[in-house]
């Protein structure tokens, strides 16, 4: 006998957790449809050889290689690798189908991606990231960046996790602010930007010795300058366009990062956005190197312990590896089996009621032939029905139904054949009515709509 | 530089074949959830000594292991495998949840799953399955044998492939016909099954001369009735049940064979299945020696050369490597690449046109924010629509819309504005009406909705 059991760092749900985690899948889906963006899928494992085009780093020390039973007897390397993300899977796509893809290419893809994190609790092994990008041939106008925040707010919006806050940077705007100061250096800049991203953990005053101390030895007026320029947090659509006017135009890059700034916000609130929902923040860079322009995290104002749920921005270049092709591209990427696991830890998501809508209860045996009549015509008009198959004492059916998170349980016995009723049992309202057979399906149709237009999922 | 390539057998598809394929596995996701199933999904990966729990055999032969670069380095046996159907993992994950679980559980799984093919036109290292099963502790109704053949009658039916049979056999009914010819040894009679199993590639003749043959040296006339016998397919309901009537009742095993048959065909057609679309075919055993009762395979009746396009049965017991309970079960899986390959392949799909229904257009540069006020109405609506955020040329923002599959484009210019109306272009239908901007996402929902219903996708 072999203990049932799964490896550490997977998400494995209950199937009432599994529902609520497919509709947070299901909303992320809809609302990148909505806005356009077009489904791909790649293989769970690529070719090692194109999946590890850089020397070594951390990544490539998490990455899950894969054998078949053959080629690991003959011992040679492995030739297949699992993706670790869905950005390099995606420059791949978009350079190996170039010449069949319409550009911009607008896609999404929601997959799990996998990595070999050690053991420890809020690490995952295998989750999803949920992405969209939008890729240009040749250039992309940044009037795309404007398009990302306005598909986080379809999202979050419908997510339904209370108030959040959309964070919108610019790294030219940031690149530019330090040359002004004289921290023109690429590495230099890098270290500074990286003891700035220790803020919310360390706190203004450490972040500051250090930026003034050995290490770094700034001057007190340069370290006054940087500390006040990453604290500013925009408070509304004027005050943000404000923040940008008080940096000035100073340097090139600099005035490039404002301007590109500015537009991205003119064009959210174009969009509809609420002024409330997205701020700028100068003390947001993002740890990758491969952002150039416009850069977003996204924070839940009641949570901020989650920390950013949704993180994205512009590149360069996308697919240099892979093609001579130049394709800059602007993305944002959701982790939502973190996300998912984080919310109910938080206590905002539980589980939802079953994905039946409906329970056939079985009254008698000799009435399993209307059971299944009754269920097909809930089907027919869209409502999930199950039958109780099997003529099993009515409290057991009941219990059956509760356990499972189903609503309703709808009876027909012999004193409701003799009426033409359906007695139905509303396991949620806990009350009972009786409706005519035949008006059964559009009766429980209502009411299930009703259900889901008031957000009751 | 490296060439972008994927590894052989995989599919992966361009946008517009994605989309179909999306719909595809949307179709039977819903009407897996429409019978009462629950989504669960298990990580891609088990535990090696989780997974294997048999030894040797075909399947794991063609297993893929897994292992991070660590554990390469340090050269142990890999503690990871995928995947590579998704009954192993159902019966690990029954067994590890058994006491959260309400039984019968019934559950759904969509998830792709790996082996480790030679590479070969038409076979897939990842594929995707798609199943359900109901499972069932310490016993299970033979009435839910009969709820699958529902199930694969409803999802055949909406996925729009031309006419199909639904075809049933029973192993009990076939081992019971064997026992009464004297054909009683396990052995012995899977022989003679493997040798039936060809009777669509090798002929009847063939097959029969085999029987007679050396090998099996079966007297004359009990060949014959084993032709006969294997060589019935009903014509109708009525004919089903004359012919399991015409089997007698035999010995023990053959009369609970023929009740359980005649059960699952009365009760497929309380259910509404209309009786064209099913027969009983007693040639059908499957491959798998773990199907003890209950056999299903489906054909369409137009395509027979693509072969069995959802097959499945009822097994004794799910998960005695995992757990000391008993669990009988009865499920179905349809093999959604393979199906989706073939059915592109004999010309029955093709691409669909793209999840994108509308794309807006811009006339001149000053009217982006009217551009994306109208799309956030469209969407708000329902609609998916799309922008065109840069001012390019109208012939290449048509050209744009025609590559990508897009149906409706959206003009408002000058002359609209001054009008407050907006210019709709249905590629499509090659037609351009005008409609006043307040109605157009009313007017686009209808038409889109009318396209939906008449079956377009």
């Amino acid at each position: 006998m072999i203990k049932p059991r799964t490896t550490p760092g997977v998400m494995e749900l209950l199937p009432r957790d599994q529902i609520a985690f497919q509709r947070m899948l299901d909303v992320i889906r809809r609302n990148y449809e909505r806005f356009g963006f077009l489904p791909v899928e790649t293989p769970v494992f690529e070719l090692s050889e194109v999946l590890l085009t850089k020397t070594g780093g951390e990544t490539e020390r998490q990455v899950y290689f894969v054998q078949s039973t053959g080629a690991l007897e003959q011992g040679g390397q492995p030739e297949l690798a699992l993706r670790f993300d869905l950005t390099v899977p995606l420059a791949r796509y978009v350079a190996q189908h170039e010449h069949d893809l319409a550009f911009p290419f607008r896609r999404y893809q929601i997959q799990r991606v996998y990595r070999g994190e050690r053991a420890q609790r809020g690490r995952f092994r295998e989750f999803y990231q949920c992405d969209i990008d939008v890729i240009g041939k040749d250039t992309l106008s940044v009037r795309h960046d404007a398009e990302m925040p306005a598909v986080i707010h379809a999202v979050f919006s419908e997510l339904g996790v209370g108030d959040f806050t959309i964070q919108l940077n610019n790294r030219k705007l940031l690149r530019g602010f330090f040359e002004g100061l004289g921290i023109a250096e690429g590495e230099r800049q890098a270290l500074v930007l990286r003891e700035i991203d220790k803020l919310d953990k360390r706190g203004a005053d450490a972040v500051r010795a250090t930026l003034t101390g050995q290490d770094f030895g700034l001057a007190d007026d340069v370290a006054d300058r940087i500390m006040a320029f990453v604290q500013v947090r925009s408070t509304s659509h004027a005050d943000a366009l404000a923040r940008l006017d008080a940096l000035g135009t100073g340097n090139a890059t600099l005035a490039e990062g404002v301007a590109e700034l500015r537009e991205v916000i003119e064009l959210l609130k174009a969009q509809g956005v609420p002024e409330t929902d997205y701020a700028v923040n100068f003390s947001i860079a993002r740890g990758l190197d491969y952002y150039t322009g416009t850069v977003y995290e996204t924070t839940l104002d009641e949570h901020p312990q989650i920390g950013s749920v949704c993180s994205g921005g512009r590149y360069e270049n996308l697919a240099s590896h892979y093609t001579k092709s130049r394709l800059p591209g602007v993305g944002i990427s959701i982790g939502a089996t973190r996300l998912f696991f984080q919310l109910r830890e938080a206590g905002i998501l539980s589980g939802a009621e079953s994905s039946v809508d409906v329970m056939v209860g079985l009254m008698d045996e000799e009435r399993l032939a209307d059971s299944l009549d009754i269920a097909r015509q809930l089907r027919g008009a869209g409502i999930n029905a199950e039958v109780q198959m099997e003529g099993k004492k009515l409290a057991k059916q009941f219990q059956y139904a509760d356990k499972a998170g189903i609503r309703f349980v709808v009876l027909y016995g012999e004193d409701e054949a003799a009426r033409s009723v359906v007695t139905v049992k509303d396991l949620r309202a806990k009350e009972q009515f009786e409706v005519a057979r035949d008006d059964l399906a559009r009766t429980l149709r209502v009411e299930i709509e009703q259900q889901r237009a008031m957000g009751g999922v």
